[in-house]
């Protein structure tokens, strides 16, 4: 991508920087600012606030399993009243802006409606009105689906991807997020006193932390930054300085061990008693859990045990999905199996570039647990985290204990920090 | 057009039709009953009750005089939830059912926003979803513009129009406008007892009565349905049984003298004092008036006196344009013209399709409000039409005592009544 010479901005806002009217025009008032320093500015918006959930409690209050086509056209509403008013706040400060839904800035998409992904972006509309000296807003999380010209949304947290796929089609300098807070820490600041400001993280790195639990960006849109080389700066809507850039590892120079400490609540244990150990069976388990659109985080399978050979078979999935988790595997496995559940789980992950050529760390993790009396119920890793299920009650200590033995509060620690200021 | 045997019928609710999840589930009822009755279906649906008005605060709390072209983004949203909902309705009953923008629908207009006129009908959409077997949803009041393919609205009330334009492009057998009222009045049935609901009115008689106050039918929408021949039956969302048919003149057989009463208290009178009595003063004023979008009603002007040959010029207005009217005037007389305002105004007309052939009706009005010493202020007559403004506070029993005299509360007064019963 050429985008570091590009004179486009894309700027996106979440729900709580445009909830009210003081927001959208603060909102209006940075966008404003940017085309002001000689940018040309394309800015995704959100729905206001608590919009999208009120939209969808009316769905509720008619339908309990409302048509999924529908549900797209009700809920693409939200970013489009964000994006109009916007535009009037602009427009009051004197320079022209233009709203533009999901299907006229051209997000085209598959038909999966409600989790549609975005298969193209014609962005010659928005070209365009940019030749015309015009500030472009785009109602983010929705596109039209390539088939049938229905409208579509990209599931939540939607919003990011649409302008991150702006930036990259436009070959935007930068896809700034904004959000309520300043940008991507070393862990929970409220959790953790002394957790600090990252100033660059690598796609991968970020890939990791927003799948184990930091909220900050959404996964699906840093795969797609990775994938297009989009250069990602989280910042916050409501106060001044940089925020954290999100790029590619090669520009983020050497890495330390361990970048940040994530955690999450969210989660719930499914255990399989007395799983025969056959060939083929864990496919049929976790392949009817994926057709039941259940995404599976943390799996473990222990020795076989006994004349016939049966095994435990435990996993974490999201506590959202455990009822239809359960139904499943029920479904599946007849009177044979038993199944446990525990709600009571949480997760903390440690997360770094750096770990790849630092075997130790994995060690240090659960020395440090273990010196707090933490139990490891379940582990899972990839070069660059290691995660571990233990007792929810137990989460918060373990974020402080690990951000602690790791020193990640610690300032000027990686050399390009110092470049960045 | 050739509606009679078509199978399509549009059905549009109103905002109270659509208010809550109740009255959704009581439409989308309705609308599937006459689907089952072997019509194929296309519904026309508002915004749900105080959506719009909700919307319009939003804008005035970001910009006191809102950007037309993001207003109708803003707007036109709000019938889009109205659809989406009311499909995910249909649906729950066992029925295929669509929602489409006005876009999507193919409502094609000028690109006059907030007040945008239907210029085509693009209906080929709706016509494949109706072949595949499925009723047909549409976002009333809004459009898109042939030029700019933007978002466009028809103005308040445009929603009848849209369901009148759509019935005439798909040759709907009739289009039916259901409301919160049982149908077409004799007069407002909150200030007379007795008015009696009309079976069959002509397009010619709803549209004087439109234009003179009674609220059951937007003008607009009439106007469009004299000119394309389409049917409209309206009727109550909340009741059974037939409501109000408004046909062709020739399909109203013999008409009475007079059809109904109707009466506005949204009125406003300005008169100029010392108007020169020259070619073109007239042209310059109303000409003025007109560029400012100010509808005026009523106009009387005296016969000029004195030596300077000056006249008074008195006018009526919509009361909400009042401050625009007297800017307006204010500018183009400077200090020469002496401008009053008068509030306290209202107006009665007569109104039947009969009175072209009984020249004795106006005389009657006159007499009729005599006896009750209501003074007549001024007087604009259609060949069947009959309007006086008169005191604000005697509008009550002018309608009341006009109902009387001409016995509109009668019953079995056309032949074709007994017909339709």
């Amino acid at each position: 991508m050429s985008g570091a010479d590009s004179d486009i901005v894309v700027m996106k806002f979440g729900g709580t920087s445009v909830a009210g009217a003081e927001q959208i025009k603060r909102a209006a008032g940075r966008i404003v600012a940017a085309r002001e320093a000689g940018n040309r500015v394309v800015a995704v918006l959100s729905a206001r606030g608590k919009t999208t959930d009120e939209l969808v409690e009316q769905a509720h209050e008619i339908s309990e399993r409302p048509v999924a086509r529908e549900m797209d056209m009700l809920l693409s509403t939200g970013e489009r009243i964000s994006c109009a008013l916007c535009a009037m706040a602009i427009h009051d400060m004197g320079h022209e802006a233009i709203s533009l839904t999901g299907s006229q800035a051209g997000i085209v998409t598959d038909s999966t409606h409600t989790k549609a992904r975005i298969i193209d972006v014609r962005a010659d509309r928005i070209r365009a009105a940019l030749e015309e000296d015009r500030i472009v807003l785009v109602a983010g999380f929705q596109g039209v689906s390539t088939e049938s010209r229905d409208v579509t949304t990209l599931g939540r947290g939607g919003s990011d991807t649409t302008a991150v796929a702006l930036a990259a089609a436009l070959t935007a300098s930068v896809c700034e997020i904004y959000t309520d807070v300043a940008g991507v820490y070393s862990a929970d600041p409220r959790i953790v006193q002394g957790a600090r400001k990252l100033p660059v993280v690598s796609f991968e790195e970020m890939l990791e932390m927003s799948a184990s639990g930091a909220g900050v960006l959404q996964l699906r849109s840093v795969e797609y930054a990775r994938n297009h080389g989009v250069r990602i700066h989280c910042r916050s809507s409501f106060e001044d300085g940089p925020g954290t850039l999100v790029v590619a590892e090669e520009e983020t120079m050497e890495q330390p061990f361990v970048t940040a400490v994530t955690h999450s609540n969210s989660e719930a244990r499914v255990t399989l008693h007395g799983v025969r150990d056959e060939p083929g069976v864990a496919g049929r388990i976790f392949g009817a859990l994926a057709d039941a659109s259940v995404n599976v985080d943390v799996i473990i399978q222990n020795e076989p045990v006994g004349d016939d050979q049966l095994a435990d078979l435990s996993f974490t999935v999201d506590r959202a999905d455990l009822p239809v988790a359960t139904e499943v595997i029920e479904k599946l496995g007849g009177a044979s199996l038993e199944v446990r559940t525990d709600e009571r789980i949480g997760k903390v992950s440690i997360v770094g570039a750096g770990m790849r050529s630092h075997p130790g760390v994995a060690a240090k993790v659960f020395q440090v647990l273990g010196e707090n009396e933490i139990n490891i119920e379940m582990i899972s890793t990839s070069p660059i985290k290691i995660s571990c299920v233990i007792s929810a009650d137990r989460v918060a200590d373990a974020v402080n204990a690990l951000h602690s033995a790791f020193d990640l509060g610690a300032e000027a620690v990686r050399p390009e920090e110092e470049a960045a200021r």
